[in-house]
């Protein structure tokens, strides 16, 4: 029997091809218990695919027939083979974080197959310093990347004693005695995630007109806040399959006295250090123009703990980066300044609404399929930077520390590079997906965001 | 500037889709020479990337545009990336063929990048007994199989002594001394092989019609030789885009004992292999027809050194496989019987014809792009099983031991498996690609196999 899909998660089929899937990804790194041998991470990954009980979300997989008109829809995959979703991979030597992300470039750049529930997961081994690395993609139609990251880390405990924990696809054996949630953040709070993700489509039918209101209104009303010029890019191109993915993770301590010192938000301080490290990036290839860059910034108003379930209030600002200059203080200034008048003029949507919106980055691409939106002769920003709060306290997998969360979003057409923030305990990670071709070098932005980082700290007396 | 890509090429782009990738693959195991260390690998993979000098066809990608009416042409890619092409990848523990087979079907399902050069090598390490794997996986519009086959080990060397060989891609330093080529065998000849790759264009420019004429001889002439009722089984299906590998090799001595007992060809105890295996796995999933499978089997007809380059005559047998006789000697006598017959009334055709007929293997799916073909109720042969001669001398690649080839093949709508056979020094390795959800428990037909191999001794009185 098919169930209906509803039409906001079905754009992201309908606008999928080989340049473009549609799905998000997810890296994390365990740091093995005390004691774990060499033999432990295959053990994990048997138990894995041992797991009998897999919920139905990663059981259904979309259809259409002429049945349905062509519409998609969900149905049960009768033939389930857990084996194709969860894959064992190692890393060649020498093993370092490195092969690591070119071995998750290439795994995000691969479709997924369209027969079968749209996720997968690799259990990655061999990394030199002994830690074991989980990447999981999940195609956007099934689930959103907040809820993504949710429902991965809902798995998770924050007890490094707790053992025969199932993997994030099984059912819980136990249902009475969820782990407590911490008081902060979306996404610490296992019972609450599962709800959530099975109220997806729901929350996600308001989409296509929440999109085409925003940005036909900074289509047309050019001299309100929302709108900016933003300038032609070498990021703003057509693009290919092939993927490049880096990831690293600042102390947030780092930033935060950055933050407080310049008298911004964490918030303002990630994104000078994203437009630093791009200002040095595009000048490197000779490609910084002369206006400066605009980002799309999903930020958070509200955070009201008792609505939670009905979706947190979440604004997009379009943010002058001020790529154009050159002192890292006057950078953080600008932007600070440009996040506060943005805030002003924001329209409201839900946190799942944001992050498809992030995810299709309103492309031309995307926007064609959607009623009202016909054409664009410029960008309306050049990437989205999206920053997604994550757990506090440390978490564990059956014994392993989780040592790191870094995110893999989707470029799309017009919008080459996106870069997705997240927190987890004491560490910022910055994960920074580009199309192969358009965006070359996509690593030395690792280098600029450290450099930046450094030259911010100086310029606020921090250092 | 566009160069123009022969229609037969043109073919392989547009009847391509993510359930039905058109690129063909080779496995090759490597034994490392006495002494080399753990390091030695990287090195190689470091020494591929780093070659500078890379071949014409390797750089070449399909492109098509309004310019060109939509019409597919090659040029050359500006931004030549040979990271993309060439991967360094590593098994996980315990690192055994099983892991190995699983990989190698994972690559096999994935889409090439089309706005890149058409092809990808994967050099594998991580093997338990000390040896590597390379696997290569090269688009059928670019090169075919056989060729495919050639140019890859006319990269190899039959001294053990040779060192800083280069990679197939890379165009040969010297180009005075070709390495002798061997009395048999289309394989063996690497000035020859190049020159052949590179003519393939121009081979391949009557496929189209040599296919429509086959098929509707066979479709009108229902007494004619060429015809049989193909039953339909699971293995005639549409099918989906992940992949299941598996192969393996027998001594060629053993099949020669067989053969010679039973009055038979070598490739009739292949078949009869292969029939038995089929036999076994049909009936253990309850879906063995009381009709006889039908195999599509290409056969050598002269062998004329002379007229190498403009191509052996090579025909198509309709072979029936007897799988519905119990005894494997008289399947074998069957099949012997068939393929006597079938040889008589045999086309003829090149063996570039042959090759791309076997990949796309008459299916509806592609045969709804010829003229003249519309459509079929039934299929016309339930499988292809081609069996293509290597070389019978061991090969080296900078003093490593070429231990085995196993290619893979291209499964498509309505023929979810394909059996591709080669030979090489004194083994002959049987490589199976299927669709993974049609073809299920594909591994189970490689215990088939040998398990069939043992009682055609028995039968023969050669055990």
């Amino acid at each position: 029997m098919l169930l209906p899909m509803s039409p906001a998660d079905s754009i992201f089929l309908m606008v999928e091809s080989r340049e473009h899937p549609m799905h998000v990804g997810g890296l994390q790194l365990f740091v093995p218990p005390d004691g774990a041998d060499s033999e432990d991470v295959r053990r994990m990954f048997q138990q894995m695919v041992g797991a009998d009980d897999v919920r139905p979300l990663f059981r259904r997989r979309a259809r259409r027939s002429i049945a349905t008109a062509g519409l998609w829809g969900w149905d049960e995959d009768g033939a389930f083979d857990i084996e194709h979703h969860v894959r064992h991979t190692a890393l060649p030597r020498p093993g370092r974080v490195l092969e690591l992300l070119a071995l998750c470039s290439r795994l995000h750049g691969n479709l997924l197959d369209r027969h079968r529930p749209l996720w997968e997961v690799s259990v990655i081994e061999g990394l030199a310093d002994g830690r074991y690395a989980i990447y999981f993609k999940i195609h956007h139609a099934l689930v959103d990347g907040v809820s993504a990251l949710r429902l991965v880390q809902s798995s998770l405990s924050d007890d490094p004693d707790e053992r025969d924990m199932p993997p994030p696809w099984a059912a819980r054996p136990k249902t009475g005695d969820a782990p407590g949630a911490s008081p902060h953040g979306l996404i610490d709070d296992p019972a609450g995630a599962l709800r959530s993700a099975l109220s997806i489509a729901a929350e996600a039918a308001g989409l296509p007109g929440a999109l085409v209101k925003t940005v036909s209104r900074g289509l047309r009303d050019q001299a309100a806040p929302l709108s900016f010029s933003a300038p032609k890019t070498m990021l703003n191109v057509p693009i290919t399959g092939a993927r490049r993915f880096a990831a690293q993770s600042w102390p947030i301590d780092r930033i935060r006295r950055v933050a407080k010192a310049g008298d911004a938000t964490l918030n303002d301080v990630v994104l000078a250090m994203c437009s630093g490290a791009l200002r040095a990036y595009l000048h490197g290839l000779d490609a910084l123009p002369d206006v400066p860059l605009i980002a799309m910034v999903p930020v958070s108003l509200h955070v009201d703990d008792h609505h939670r379930e009905g979706g947190n209030a979440v604004g997009v600002v379009m943010c002058n980066l001020g790529t154009n200059i050159a002192d890292p203080g006057d950078r953080l200034a600008a932007i600070h300044a440009s996040m506060t008048d943005g805030k002003a003029a924001m329209s409201t949507m839900s946190p799942v609404q944001i992050v498809a919106m992030s995810a299709i980055g309103l492309s031309p691409l995307a926007l064609a399929q959607l009623p009202g939106v016909q054409s664009m002769f410029r960008p309306p920003f050049n990437l989205v930077i999206s920053n997604v709060p994550g757990p506090r306290a440390p978490l564990y997998y059956n014994g392993a520390r989780l040592d790191g969360v870094y995110p893999l979003s989707i470029p799309v057409d017009g919008q080459a590079l996106n870069i997705t923030c997240t927190s987890y305990s004491d560490a910022l990670a910055f994960g920074m997906t580009g199309c192969r071709r358009s965006v070359p070098h996509l690593q030395r932005l690792l280098g600029h965001l450290d450099a930046e980082l450094d030259a911010l700290e100086h310029a606020a007396g921090v250092s």
